[in-house]
């Protein structure tokens, strides 16, 4: 499965949290990252490019931080631009038709003003209609948002943990057992670049690894012994 | 009260219906028409001029066709922009408190279709949270939106109630007694430049004028024999 990133941040040299996800993408040829504030600084999209780019990719991931309950104003001309009729959608557009398409959010307020009574009201799942009708319109299958809120404010911990769901969210299939699950966990932390990472954060992730691949063994035998009962 | 009427279309003088609505605007200097992609053709906006206007006026307006359920970038890039944090959200931002705000939505797909079942799923109300959020956030009032379903498709006498229903969501203060819309008609209508209109709808308007102050005559006649009963 092959996977393109399309960012769009006006600032995101500044921005703790794109930079901390930036740096987390593993280290995999079947993902192609875009940020569009760096490639098209002028507005002026190239079209042709960035259809070819999506003809290639399985599944599109549009990251942002929210403005105004939408994305930054690029990504928006971007998507008039790119999205064409013929292409993205109406009779002969079938270009997108199947692929998967997601939203990688991150978000300054705290999620739980996000709701009726909270100082934001609406929900992100309500927010975010417009892309899932953008979806709809093209044929692609809607995943669950990743909406990030407020990244600075999280713990080492919580942070790892963000890494693992977005390194998940950018390359694992649509399998949620447990053991695709697993699978999808070693392959990738062997692929991790862990000099990148402090070295507590190393500890826990060859931690994780041991502790996965020992619960594995555990639920292997497990399983033998029902077998053997039957 | 003080309208402005942020336009966002990148070919406006293609658009029928932009057209229409722009010919159909009162000439009333209470009104303030800005076509974004006009004034600012290399996405760079005059932050300060459009926060003064804004200042200077009781009623935002956004007006724009609906691309991918959203306006098009260029005013996206003007709310990311002029919409600041000190100006209008914020400790200090209280710029756009208390004054209403509403959306002119132009949509070349039937009404049926946006609901669950039809073409586009989501009702326009739902695609229009991002605006109802920036609202709440800013402190303004919410209108009713006005979206137009498939201009072309209108009948010449539909295209005469729109124009109606336009120069009220522009201009009309926020009382709907029968009595206040009355008075807005017909007030309106001294102010419209009837010989931009075809002979037909010249004649349509003067008749409706003709038939409120008749009507408003019998209605009195009315309320005067009945004080006089009781």
């Amino acid at each position: 499965m092959k996977t393109l990133v399309i960012i769009s941040h006006p600032d995101i040299m500044e921005s703790g949290s794109q930079q901390y996800l930036l740096s987390s993408i593993p280290n995999d040829t079947n993902i192609t990252v875009r940020h569009l504030e760096s490639l098209y600084p002028d507005f002026k999209i190239d079209v042709p490019k960035e259809q070819a780019l999506l003809k290639e990719h399985d599944r599109i991931i549009f990251q942002f931080p929210l403005y105004w309950y939408s994305s930054p104003a690029l990504l928006k001309k971007w998507q008039d631009d790119v999205l064409t009729d013929g292409f993205a959608y109406g009779k002969k557009g079938k270009a997108l038709t199947g692929k998967e398409f997601g939203l990688v959010l991150t978000i300054g307020v705290k999620k739980e003003e996000y709701q009726p009574g909270g100082r934001e009201a609406f929900s992100i799942d309500e927010l975010t209609k417009p892309y899932q009708a953008l979806a709809l319109k093209t044929k692609m299958i809607f995943l669950k948002s990743l909406p990030i809120f407020q990244f600075s404010y999280l713990t080492e911990t919580q942070k790892m943990a963000l890494l693992i769901r977005y390194q998940q969210y950018l390359t694992r299939e649509k399998d949620d057992s447990l053991e695709a699950r697993e699978k999808w966990f070693i392959q990738e932390l062997q692929m991790t670049d862990l000099s990148k990472l402090n070295e507590g954060d190393q500890f826990i992730l060859e931690q994780t690894v041991e502790f996965i691949e020992e619960n594995r063994d555990t639920i292997d035998e497990l399983k033998m012994l029902l077998d053997q009962m039957n």
